[in-house]
């Protein structure tokens, strides 16, 4: 990438906050408006969240590789192919973005801009789901990217389209997203606790789809990390 | 572009104009038939739209660029890439097509052809919905248009689709298509008095968006304008 | 195109089957689902059509040009490209087929397979629709074919899913469809005094797009037809 | 393919899983949401089983071909393109994923991880839908083959799309997943009894397609297989 460091942390931190302000956003004018259908409000909430997504991934993918996730980050580290140092920034941008991303879709929505989610989301069946959803997503970035790179933005806007309907939790798998969540009392917030939790699993989901890539893309032990 | 002056002012025109047909007429039938839901209402509207962009911006930009925006054409007149004459004529054939666009809306769905929308949009909400709307339509664009102008159709209907979803205005982000919505007292419509201010908020936009644009794409003062 | 003759016309036969039995039989189903609430049903009937549209036009369009449509067939006789007689074949397959996968869908969905349909569809409204949907479709083709021919199946597909929702008659736009919907007395039927004012008003709609075309297009009369 | 067994045998393994685990769970997910309106449920499951084809097909078929169907190994093999006991390993891989996906799924929404499901699917009409169904799949794969293989997701996920709503039974089209969806007494699910008539159907299919195929493409009989 020729991008400047600048521009890479400025990439990231804008398109975490257009993330996380179209799942808030979306959830919010999604539950408002669907008279207590749940299913449609989650198909409003999906098809902006798949949306927004591609257009993204598209757009600051060439500048800063269109992370917008700590857990991919943490994989692209582990991978070797980004110093730690630059790791650190991306996940404090991303961090970062998400929050005000968050913040500026309760403004637009004439909520309170500081709130925090009472939305309970605990269990095992949610942690599973989170780990799956993360092992899913991770693993669609990194088999796509040995052969088809240029299918990756529409490939995760995708997956995550299913992934908000194949999962109990509605797929989150993106420690960011989770974090900025906590910042919305809505359709799509998250307790702080249970977010810590949502978490854990993200990662964990992460270093496993870094192991099953290995055995489906038959890398050696040395092309990837060997912290693993 | 090899098309002549008369070949882009038409494609802008029927661009326009097919684009408001299309949130008007749709927006009509989703609210006929939707039974009071909002959200299916909202959900009828946003996917023809996002389908509809994909296909004008596609067959029309070989011609004309496919701004069917004014703000679209300042923010190309600033960046000294479209004459201010042409982009006279280019805003006169948007506002000109937009009007036609909702008269045929109108005359399809059976309503009165002239009408005054009375639908009430206003408050600093939708204010900064509508900046934030048009940032991110017009940073798509420019991004894009740097390292992946192919993907610029389906990255505008799905920026599109997202954003009728992330913000409380339902993101109008084109001064023509406000003008025109003003002549459909309907799901899809706007005051007059409404409209103008949302146009102001858009052109804020514009100018924001050329300004983050500059940071994220690294671009010399000299190859963009040097008005801001 | 290096298919035989044989192959063309199983092509179209083919083609315009799988399109109607999937108009039909998605109008079907989702008017059986959808308990009422018709914007539900549209979705579920606009959505399969879009999707079949790219698929058809995508695998078929190598071998037969995937007209499936007989104002389409017309529009390329018109510009002489293709022969008179083998324009008659391919709108006797269109046909054809299009009743063929009529009685299909009928079948599937446990009604009558043959059955005339009710359904009123009439008045100025609706033909100006008509005409607007098939203006539409074949300009889409028209000017994609000159400058982005591999967009085609996507934009027929998007353009429809449009349509279906910005006219107030759900956009037939294809005389072949219009005839073999007839044959249904559901959903998606016409009767057939109907289908044959909105096949009259989708000839003048392909016609039509054929002189904006040129306007659009900028093409020398002699390139294609001298007939207008 | 320079894949190794093993890691086609995974990819055949993990994709299959994958799909039902979507198809299973996106099932459970909007039954439980869409308050009893079953289109809505079926469009909640419709969009996620789309979306999860493409990303699949995208990042799997390099390594293996994306298969995921015994019905479409069984084509391939007829077709002399795969050997007899490469072709075993696969469906073994795919019915072995497929029923793990679908207890994920049920594992992630709280359902009892062991259950056998008692929806009844059967009759001439439902029959007749799994061979039009599997025809059509079937058509697409092989068509696309040969003038579009880079489209083969994209057409594979929309035609699947398309299918759920234009058959009435929505669509199984493949043995692996019907046997998956025996373990699973929801939305999706199917009893034993009518799944094994399903998968007789879809074979059915599969060898017309190949027939057809023949006709369309103007294949020699050497060149597919003589078997037929």
């Amino acid at each position: 990438m020729a991008s400047s460091n600048r521009a890479q942390l400025a990439a990231e931190c804008l398109g975490t906050g257009a993330l996380v302000c179209t799942v808030v956003g979306s959830g919010i004018m999604a539950e408002n408006l669907a008279g207590g259908n749940v299913a449609i409000a989650l198909l409003g909430n999906t098809i902006p969240t798949g949306a927004i997504l591609f257009v993204l991934i598209t757009m600051l993918g060439p500048i800063s590789g269109a992370h917008f996730n700590p857990a991919v980050t943490l994989v692209f580290t582990l991978r070797k192919e980004l110093a730690l140092s630059k790791a650190g920034a991306f996940v404090t941008a991303q961090i970062l973005g998400g929050i005000l991303g968050c913040w500026l879709a309760n403004y637009m929505f004439e909520l309170d801009v500081f709130q925090i989610s009472e939305k309970l989301r605990t269990g095992p069946s949610q942690w599973v789901s989170e780990i799956t959803a993360t092992v899913g997503l991770v693993l669609t970035i990194l088999v796509c990217l040995r052969s088809r790179p240029e299918a990756i933005p529409v490939a995760v806007g995708l997956y995550i389209t299913a992934a908000y309907w194949f999962t109990s939790s509605t797929s989150f798998a993106n420690p960011a997203v989770a974090i900025a969540r906590i910042f919305s009392n809505t359709f799509a917030g998250i307790r702080p606790q249970d977010a810590m939790l949502f978490i854990l699993c993200q990662i964990v989901g992460a270093v496993l789809a870094l192991v099953v890539s290995r055995l489906l893309l038959e890398e050696d032990k040395d092309t990837v990390s060997d912290v693993i």
